[in-house]
């Protein structure tokens, strides 16, 4: 058993000013001995997610990013516009460490066989402080990877395949068919596309563009309604006819789309109604909002009668929801299926430098179709 | 035991034509002789609710009505902007009648005990068509009013009581401790705050204007806001703080409203907080949107983390979900209180044929406060 011994390597960290102002840095931060149960992770691959760009970035107006620093240590600010502080307030001046989740080699481990039996093996965690070049945490929070999976396989096995998975899980829970869902060519949205196929389930994917809609009928999709299309509304609601979806998933957040999905549902369900309801269909029509692409106002005309929800929706509190039994099936499920259907594709392979890069933060910060990134903390440093 | 016998009598009708005309009438209908289980009632005072106008009127605009036919027989015709006859869709070409509840008296009985026993009695009733003369309808759905009750005070007994002790059941089921309400000076307001003064419950109105809050204030209510002063946000927050309430009735549904309170129930919550949570507090904020006083589009800026959740409400599905022994109990309590907690006022009494005179329609259309009107079927036409 070789002796645990310290690690000393960069963080990336994202601090709010009192003043306005969002500073990006990477400082030298000396991960401890682990504990009895605990493993030091040498992390490898890490993917910025839409959930870590909204934590790394804050409300700061990216156009103004100014990098300073050495290119080993930069620091980048930019600013925030005053009106946008108010929501930062709970985060001022807490200099905060980002990145939901990675993967990398166990390089120390504490005296437990748990931690022992993971020396020298590839690990995926979830537990934030991912953009760094090394990770301690507890043993029984990593998942060891098949021994033919890369770190950069298994970087992003918890966020995207278990909010797929918690959608389909949430539509039969709470009594629904078919699912709907936006911004459908992600990475997350390939993925509950596979899932879809293979458990038999009929999915309404929308998209904003022709290439996007192209993309998901190469993978299998069925059903795929263009946003952008002039016979949108048309569309969507005879895809939902046919399936007869009445819950929907919404990364996009802000505009329109989330209302007309109910707009297209109530007119779907109304088309074999027999009798006139004032109050509109009695069916309940749902819709989870689990994302913020688009970061303006949601609007909607309440056209489609009294029965319906409209809600936030967060893998977290969903896990903690329906109890460790069924996280922990979901879980098998992706670790089994890892190299298949919760396969992520990547654009490019960043350095934690590179990730401070005022041109390469403006390309990741897109969050467009295809464009995903992934960080190597411990790839050299320009 | 007479006979029971036919009564002819006036029904006002609303009907949507698919040129885009609503026609509004009175036809003398005939109302058979009562099954062994039934009563007829001559209906004396019922009241023009919200939720009646959405049926009335339709999508029609009020401004285009134009009367004819007789005095005592008026057909009133109205356009329908072409762009809202989609939501009209379903009910075109049906001649509907209206009015949800209403009270009177029962002038014929079947041969059940049960119907006999209501004979001459003053009852009320809930079941759609009572802008009628005479209605029929099982003797068990009507609700005997005590001795000294008129149909006046009985009229308004099922829609707003209901309603208003369905809030509170729903507070209590969904584990909140104190409600919000919007539009709070309307009649339901006022008897939701009566029942929160003798529950104990802490309850935040909701106002648009300084006379509503000094009415509301006149009754004992301890929270009011008024949403068109310049301190709303602030004024709402504190309100919040000190209740803790996290779920709100919305009357309106257009408009920034709803949003507005998830804001503040937002920042009352994070008051409290000790460590920044990037995903917005955990304690899960809830709006039911059960009217639409404002038609325009609901906006809503998403600064309120993702555990919320907005939705439809409505009397029926409540009362279908809570299940036949809650409903009874909460019935029994309308009955009993119906003097006090649940004595509704009325600004004016108008016969069937005033009620299509297009200016008493502009104004009791307008669903402003303290222009509640009672029809009385029975009132001699001018």
């Amino acid at each position: 058993m070789p002796t645990p011994s310290e690690f000393t390597g960069l963080q990336l960290r994202s601090l709010v000013k009192p003043g306005g102002e969002l500073e990006l840095s990477l400082v030298s931060v000396t991960t401890p001995a682990p504990a009895e149960d605990e493993v030091v992770v040498r992390v490898e691959a890490t993917p910025i997610n839409p959930s870590d760009i909204g934590l790394l970035f804050g409300a700061a107006d990216l156009t103004t990013a100014k990098r300073s620093g050495t290119a080993a240590s930069p620091v980048v600010t930019a600013q925030i516009p005053e009106r946008l502080m108010k929501s930062m307030a709970a985060r001022v001046g807490q200099s905060m460490p980002v990145g939901n989740e990675g993967a990398g080699v166990v390089v120390a481990a504490g005296a437990s066989p748990a931690a022992q039996a993971l020396l020298g093996k590839t690990v995926a965690l979830l537990g934030g402080a991912m953009y760094a070049q090394y990770r301690s945490i507890k043993a029984d929070q990593c998942l060891a990877l098949p021994a033919d999976a890369t770190a950069a396989d298994g970087a992003s096995c918890f966020v995207n395949p278990l909010t797929a998975l918690g959608m389909v899980e949430t539509m039969r829970r709470e009594g629904h068919k078919a699912l709907v869902h936006t911004a459908a060519a992600s990475n997350l949205g390939q993925m509950l596309n596979k899932i879809c196929i293979q458990d038999g389930i009929a999915l309404v994917n929308i998209v904003r563009k022709p290439d996007q809609a192209a993309l998901l009928k190469g993978i299998g999709a069925k059903y795929v309604c263009e946003s952008s299309a002039p016979t949108f509304m048309a569309d969507l609601t005879e895809a939902l006819v046919e399936t007869g979806a009445t819950i929907a998933f919404d990364a996009t957040g802000g505009g329109k789309l989330a209302g007309q999905i109910l707009t297209c549902m109530e007119a779907a369900l109304n088309r074999t109604a027999t009798e006139y309801s004032r109050y509109g269909s009695t069916t309940h029509k749902q819709i989870y909002i689990y994302g913020g692409l688009d970061t303006g106002p949601t609007e909607f005309v309440r056209n489609f009668g009294f029965s319906w929800g409209m809600g936030g929706w967060l893998l977290f509190p969903f896990l903690q929801r329906v109890g460790m039994e069924t996280a922990m099936r979901l879980r098998q499920r992706v670790a089994t299926e890892l190299k298949t259907t919760f396969a992520s594709s990547y654009s490019k392979e960043i350095s934690l430098a590179e990730a401070l890069q005022p041109d390469v933060m403006a390309a990741y910060g897109q969050r467009a179709t295809g464009t995903k990134y992934l960080i190597n903390p411990n790839k050299a440093v320009a």
